[in-house]
């Protein structure tokens, strides 16, 4: 079977990663066609890949008879239009978080493509694919610890750029969270309070960190999540369930322990987002290449799991500002057959 | 010096427990009377001891003149009218919590030891003399994670006696986290919210379990707290600092690590509070007894701290009843000179 | 570039396993032949690689020109004469271990590759590929803990196959441990000796098991192993060493926490060398695929690495049988100039 | 009943903890008399100990009528004219390790003492009443494990005096080892081998460190002990059993875990002895004071105990010289009765 050609839209840090990982990691794909508004930028790369080109326009890319599927790695605005292209094309499309920027296109998307009645859109939660979710999920989904009632989450970044302000650390970091809920229990999120502690002295400016998000899901489970994206420290990402039998934790990394003559002993904290979810995003791609070749087209979150992540988000931002816990408002998925 | 002259009064699994202490493992004292309102254990326990005797009336239990100091294991509405004699006859008193069942008698009490004086009462939150508790206090009074910003806490116990209720979660189990908050962050607790997410299947009718509590300080500073009293599992005890250059956590104890056939490994949890406790207790005692001896008197948390701890629960008791945040309302301390 | 076209010999399943790694999940390979002593397997799987087919004679898959690379996972006794066929025919060969059954063939391997001026033999220590030995040797090589001094290993495995004798848990267990401690200390091992303690009364009669080997490196650095192969627990593989300036230990995996309600916490163990090492392989595989493609070829354990791990193990065997420390006999690698 | 008067031979810095342990933190025992060969240090400690007093020669103070039993802290060749006296005295002794300086006088008071018909001498090897040890111990009687078959076991120190020679790190470090050896297998040791690896360059010159003890019991079990005394590091003691259904660890302590802003996580190490062992040695004296005060005068490691450490010991040091296994000499326990 014929290599999928795949067009890499955007080629950014995060495009140019995805590249990259077609090209040396990725079994089965190959990247035929890369794209960015930095023109120079996307015929750079594409003269280090054979047989690849550089194309101007994004919906040539997406219209291109050479291209087999397509990776969105563009900036979330032009997502909408981008993904509706694929649909009209019928061109399977891995895309990065967020589905669109808000709810309202979002649900626009979830129903065209239930129109098409064939599911195209798989959207970049890439946390469903580490192995260490995944085995959490399984020991969920296997019984043994009982019904799980209550998640409590810990999201930590050293830093952010300096353009980084309070919504998006509802928007960029709370959304993974999100899915992980949504993976992790099996029903949607019914409502979301974010709560502002006083803030970290070392935080920008106007920047609200820490930001405790509560949750609760439609069977009234309770998720609580310390955002801090200051931290100084490293990148933590840190899961437990409490369940009816026993609980569960991931993301108390102990790989390497050392023991120093300053008296302490322990290991690296894993240094950033690639270094802790490297294998994800490998087992991501090749896990969704498989899927395109197979014709199965999608193989992990859809479009419906981008509209409900947004849905969340939208509230928690409208929480940001008021404080107060805000309901999610979602439209009923029965209500959108082939969503 | 002559050992001390301990009155216990109540000699319940509680009270029988600090007079084995006071006994066999604590230096400089000996348990000369002990009471109980079942006459018949007080002089069974009494029996056992050398040089002790059972008094059928606490209060003359506490005017005794072979009595040197006091300890309260008596229940709760008892310890209002107990402490004020104390203070009365000036005896030293070790009362275990709470100081008094209501906010209104705790702070009467908070006022009358204020009038005299001199400190006479110590408050039995024992987790202050835990070593790891200790630990964690001398690991942020020593500046090297700088400002604490945020405590996350886990209060778990396997299983709790057909009688406990919602408000009991509040008043026995968060009431220690209320007092570790106080004593880790050096302030005052100005607000509480109890979120009572689905019921665990395996809780008693009528028990809401888990409960969460969300609690704001002074300097706006965010607690939270899982109160899980039903788990089935085993007593845990977990508490997390996030401050604004790093993180620590107590509570994850890994003493003996063991791999068993079954393709798992781990250890024991602590099975008890006991287990947990034990050491904290006997340091507790140790120190009161030599405080006592050096005329200090108290060497650990005081009425006030009793006080404090009663007013937040009340709020929480509310919360609990009406799901929304609940100011807590407290004298100025800096208006009982002596405080 | 085209794909590397790659010829894997044996397809037990080792080599099944090397098949299925090439074909989906390795970047710039394809199986473009496969061979086994039994032809119905090599038939059954070339039948579901497109491209791919069986051929009967190992040497003709060798000498085929349509072949770039060779993969050897047949039995130990065949490798010298396809390792010589790969270099006459200049054939890039990644041979699983060992290099060949005695040290005398090792060597005559080695004396061939050195005289054609260039390496074409890589040996399957994968171990080197893990992330964990990979952090552990950048540990050590950074300097941070000084000079490393002792050398603490052990080897478990659930069960072995009845047909596995004393001998083999030196060669086939031994040996990694003998690669791992040539890769972290970057010398030769000079004598070696094999305890054995009372046996495991699981373990089958006639098996030494658990065996205790005791190693010395040029420079007189300490290396003990513990080999256990009837645990009957799990894959359990951990190294620690032991430094001038400090200590650093691997294996001890914590990923998933888990607490229960029979009161022990903890985590699973990975339950076989695929789960430990599969990530290994396959960067193992990534990196040659792509050395050979680069036109270096090697990029890993070399033939020399084969030939002194075998010298090691000779010795051991013969430590196993004598109960006394062996020396180990080794050429002097400058005697062979481009080994 | 009256606290047991005891006197405390040697107040060197051993000797002064024990005088405070046994006055501020031991329950139902004073110190009476103190002794030293320094006699300003003895009148110094005594004048701090209510009712306590400085005695110039150790014999007469085991010969008070106002002692009721003895604290050896004294140097070690001391110790067989002050154990003879005890027995003479008919006094319980509490004798810090070791019990004599020799095999041949250790013999020789094991015998004194079974002549007497009833024990009065328990050695100091506090580890037996560690928590962590006794967990161990506790975990293998209970057979979950299986028989227990391979132990391995570490013992580091941050530094040692300049006067360490590399005999002390036998007699001094290794001799815990030994003991808790025979008190985990309930066996003698039979063998033992010393190996010197190439020496830590921050070693003192002639100092060999590290070591490694390999010994056998006398059903074949195998132990091996990294001693190594110069890590610059912490004290670390740990100890690994290896059973025919699992293994249990004891020492990796994970009390507070800590994050920082340099990546690493990880605890303190315990710092020293005091700290690690603090709890072992009161619960060591506690239980002492106990068995002396009810009539059985010995709860802990015999004189038998403390003969066959010095005969394992003793052919330690021979191995140490030689490099090679040397078979440990004892007489036959039942060839005295009462030993």
């Amino acid at each position: 079977m014929p290599d999928l050609r795949v067009a890499v839209l955007g080629v950014g840090v995060m495009g140019a990663d995805h590249v990259a990982r077609l090209s040396t990691r990725i079994s089965g794909a190959r990247v035929a066609v890369v794209n960015d508004y930095v023109t120079e930028k996307a015929e750079q790369i594409a003269a280090t890949i054979p047989g690849c080109r550089a194309v101007v326009d994004p919906l040539d890319a997406i219209a291109d008879p050479d291209v087999d599927a397509v990776v969105l790695a563009t900036p979330g605005p032009t997502h909408e239009k981008q993904l509706l292209a694929c649909l009209e094309h019928g061109k399977p499309v891995l895309c990065e978080k967020p589905l669109t920027t808000d709810v309202e296109t979002a649900l626009g998307v979830v129903r065209r493509e239930a129109e098409l009645g064939r599911r195209l859109i798989q959207v970049g939660f890439m946390r469903r694919f580490d192995h260490e979710y995944a085995q959490l999920k399984a020991l969920l989904d296997g019984g043994e610890l009982g019904r799980a009632l209550v998640l409590h989450c810990a999201h930590r970044n050293p830093a952010v750029p300096p353009t980084f302000d309070s919504a998006m650390v509802v928007r960029d970091s709370l959304v993974h969270e999100v899915d992980v809920t949504r993976f992790l229990f099996d029903e949607e999120i019914t409502s979301i309070q974010i709560i502002k502690p006083a803030a970290n002295p070392g935080a920008p400016q106007g920047l609200a960190d820490p930001q405790i998000a509560i949750m609760r899901t439609a069977s009234g489970r309770h998720v609580d999540v310390e955002l801090f994206v200051t931290t100084g420290v490293a990148y933590e990402v840190r899961t437990e369930v409490v369940a009816e039998k026993g609980s569960a934790m991931i993301g108390l990394d102990v790989g390497l322990i050392r023991k120093r003559g300053d008296g302490t002993w322990g290991g690296q904290i894993t240094p950033g987002f690639r270094e802790r979810f490297g294998q994800a995003y490998d087992t991501e791609f090749q896990r969704w290449v498989d899927a395109v070749r197979s014709g199965v087209n999608v193989d992990g979150p859809s479009a419906w799991d981008g509209y409900a992540a947004a849905a969340v988000c939208e509230a928690g931002v409208e929480s940001l500002n008021s404080g107060l816990p805000v309901d999610v408002t979602m439209v009923d998925r029965a209500s959108i057959p082939g969503a």
